[in-house]
């Protein structure tokens, strides 16, 4: 434990470097960090709590953040806090706001007219709905296409402004004259949340599975922002939680026996989870198999089915 | 505490007759009761619990969860869960949401085709924006008015489905396609909180500064809901949340002086707050004075400045 | 909303002055500042990310933390953040982990050895067990008594201390070993907590039925570190929060008619609300009417009954 | 979205069979459930909040419960929620409250006499310090010096009460008395969880390194009622979670190579991860090495180096 008598806030250059500078995402959204409370060393500071003082120094600070992070110990990463100021369209922003562990302070379209922005997608950015994934896409519609969605987009928003100004105009409540606005109309907020819990919404949030708008604010916070703030944290977390894949206990057992080599014992295994269940096409679609031979694939292993 | 070795699960045969029963709310939405967990008796239940076995029951239920809630002691109150099942305008939801102490699972847009269904403003429900409280409105529009004001909106909400539906039927992803729809389009999930927790966003959103949707809600829920689930500790809440009133330590200094009649001191002491700043048109606006003014009006007692 | 790009850490000289420094508390205890962010400026911009660009500066700062503070509006005050270093006999250190809204890093004696010091009490510090109250004390043992206490606790936390070393010294694993400290061991540990639940702990904790113990932390962290950080939240806080009373329906219900002079309908009144039961020996007591009374007193009012 | 205006009640006969019944823990604990609400039915019930009334029920309600726990769909487990009553030592306990996602209610000291029990250890109970894990145990000790062991704390136990009594016989308040208490003295709390939370809890503690004490009550918890609750949610829990394990990047990259059989590519890579540095007498400890090789043997792959 720390015993000096005087203390000095702990300062990080790289990240004051960028205080209040916006980094853009999207057409009109931007991330800027309003402020910020500890770095790498505060992580290591709260972890030598535990160790009182007769504990020598016995690993570097950068052994001891990657140890914690790998073996789930979280409570030092709570240590670190940031604040950020957003700006983000509503849509994502009902994404955003179900991380329930985080400080919140939004724009209000109650008291204040609302931000005359909405969300614009190019012609080269309307996505296709995914076959095999209901909640995903896949590739982008052509120009032609993209052509017409993004004049007809813009026809809606141009009306939904339209609608509102004449509700202001004609002295409507601004509570209840936004109720018909996009989805689309951008909000802002600051954001304060501290680095355990950034880092787990970063880890549902710059996942491929995240929607692409969302996905673009993860990535700058998390290679912009943290990647400044914490660098010795953030190359762990990719290291350790990013790049990571975990095999579940029934996925263990094949794995062992692929390795070993024993084919028929591998197929039966997979036969008694119920993964080779067969139609006259062939194997019928099973969710489990499926990722399990994503993983071998991954390891340059072939299905042994 | 108790020490039986046999439990019963607690069973409010008021709640449980409208189990399911959805209680409408605005034009289109919903709250119904999924299930719960407790009631009256596990606040008790859980109080006793700090007594140990030698004392004996000294206070009957009532008086004791009204002590509770009097007082503050607020865990016994968590120890009862209830599971809504909610359909909300999204500008309400907005709004519900921000309550981070409840487990959500919301209908998904991304997965799902969005829910056919707007919250349509009634010609005679068309509000009028307050003056003096930036987020407030006071009175309703005529009809001829709101009969103009539901057209236009009724012509939005139809070319926003419209645009949806030619999205989708080229094939644009679910999670795009759903990106200008209006904030009254209707959303449902499944919202779980404890009766504590109830408690505090019921105090909020049914107060008479939360906006008419909500409140709404509220009220139902209150009235409805929490008056058949628990309903001691429902009268205690109105009783000393709902209908009390807060005296700051300013004011408490003024209300003895004038209880005192004593004019002179009253008016020092409120001159040295900052509370009696003139103008040529006579005190100028002080908002802590116009509250305090108010609480004395409805302590039937004259100002005395 | 801000819309400057640069944008400057904020910083509190008079917090920074003793930054580190031990705040002694208990006979061996103390709290010290760690780190920070934000203060009584952070609250207004947060709170004026509300307004938008157009929102002239309508409200002082001081104004404005003044009526968010009355009026509940609790989240700008999240958005500051302390981090203390706290040392706290272990019994005290039980009740303070119940906040749950903070974040944590505790000396660990499974890892390290237990830190050695148990809080002694003085002998004029030994307290009466109050007789109205039962889980408060009222008065304090004389010397000749305390002397005998404070005599027979030094056994006690010397056996203990003793029975540990021998533990330790034969090889009992640490985490074992450690089963039978006594309460009054001493722990450290770093707490992080933003400054609207900072301020929910110090109501409950300051309060006067608060015990001995925390509310002595309490006071020092209120006192000597918020009165530093955030002092403008700070004279807020005492004046609305900490000096307010708050009057229930019933109350207010009586307070009126007792304004009134009305004193046939006072006494109808609150026979109906069950608080005028009598016995021989005149009133029984009943907690609600009594802390009525405590009010009128406060006032300068006589009972009515 | 179910669409019935009748619901009933979740019920799990399984569970409702032990309701109130005490499984013991330790020498003088227990764990036993008070109420609970909803089952396996209810994570379907909510998962499929998603879905709307178009989708058809694809999946049986087995491979969704598993398919949502595998991938980290928390939200559907948050659906369910559990009260126990248990008694634990409070060193124990003090590990427990460190879970803050849960309702807690215990037993007070201050407003009543502290419950007349202590933890014993038998004296093939007591543990010797590890060697390489500075928070953990290994092995016991013989009869003869586990016997001195329990004496010894037994004297202890014996005059911690006895003080605690004299304490209260002269009237010292009762929040002071219990000051030097043992840590080994029981507690009792009732504890309300959501399960998701409480498969958090339980993968922690149920953990071969979470200490004995914790882990008999996670054990118990997880065995005797979780597994009654909500069987299917269990088994994937085990399957899952329990029974997996996670390689990092840097451990995936290496375990490509091994499978290619590309061994010089290998000792290049971990030499690059500085997991190979070598002293006189050999590798030097690296514990990210050292975990892996773990893993390696856990597979029946031998060490590449």
């Amino acid at each position: 434990m720390e015993n000096q008598e005087k203390l000095d806030k702990i300062v990080i250059p790289e990240l004051d470097a960028v205080l209040g500078k916006k980094f853009k995402v999207l057409d009109d959204g931007f991330v800027r960090v309003v402020d910020y409370m500890g770095g790498d060393e505060s992580i290591v500071q709260a972890a030598r709590v535990s160790y009182g003082k007769g504990t020598k120094k016995v690993s570097e600070d950068r052994g001891l953040i990657r140890y914690l992070l790998r073996n789930h110990h979280t409570t030092p990463f709570e240590m670190c806090e940031i604040k950020l100021h957003v700006r983000v369209p509503m849509d994502a922003w009902r994404q955003w706001i179900r991380h329930r562990t985080a400080n919140v302070n939004e724009y209000s379209t109650r008291y204040s007219i609302a931000i005359d922005a909405s969300q614009k997608t190019g012609i080269d950015e309307w996505r296709i709905q995914a076959q095999d994934n209901k909640q995903g896409s896949e590739g982008f519609f052509g120009n032609e296409e993209g052509s017409k969605l993004s004049q007809r987009e813009s026809e809606l928003q141009n009306f939904a402004r339209e609608i509102y100004q004449e509700r202001l105009a004609v002295g409507v409540a601004r509570e209840q004259a936004r109720k018909d606005l996009p989805l689309s109309t951008y909000t802002e907020a600051y954001w304060k949340i501290d680095l355990h819990n950034l880092l787990h919404f970063l880890v549902l949030r710059m996942d491929q599975h995240a929607q692409f708008e969302i996905r673009s604010y993860a990535n700058v916070i998390g290679n912009e922002i943290v990647n400044r703030w914490c660098p010795i944290a953030w190359e762990a977390f990719k290291d350790y939680i990013m790049n990571s894949k975990s095999f579940t206990g029934l996925e263990l057992q094949l794995l062992k026996l692929i390795i070993q080599g024993n084919k028929d014992e591998i197929v039966k295994a997979a036969e008694s989870f119920g993964w080779l269940k067969r139609t006259e096409k062939g194997l019928s679609r099973n969710r489990e198999r499926i990722e399990f031979e994503d993983k071998l694939e991954f390891l340059g292993l072939n299905k042994p089915w």
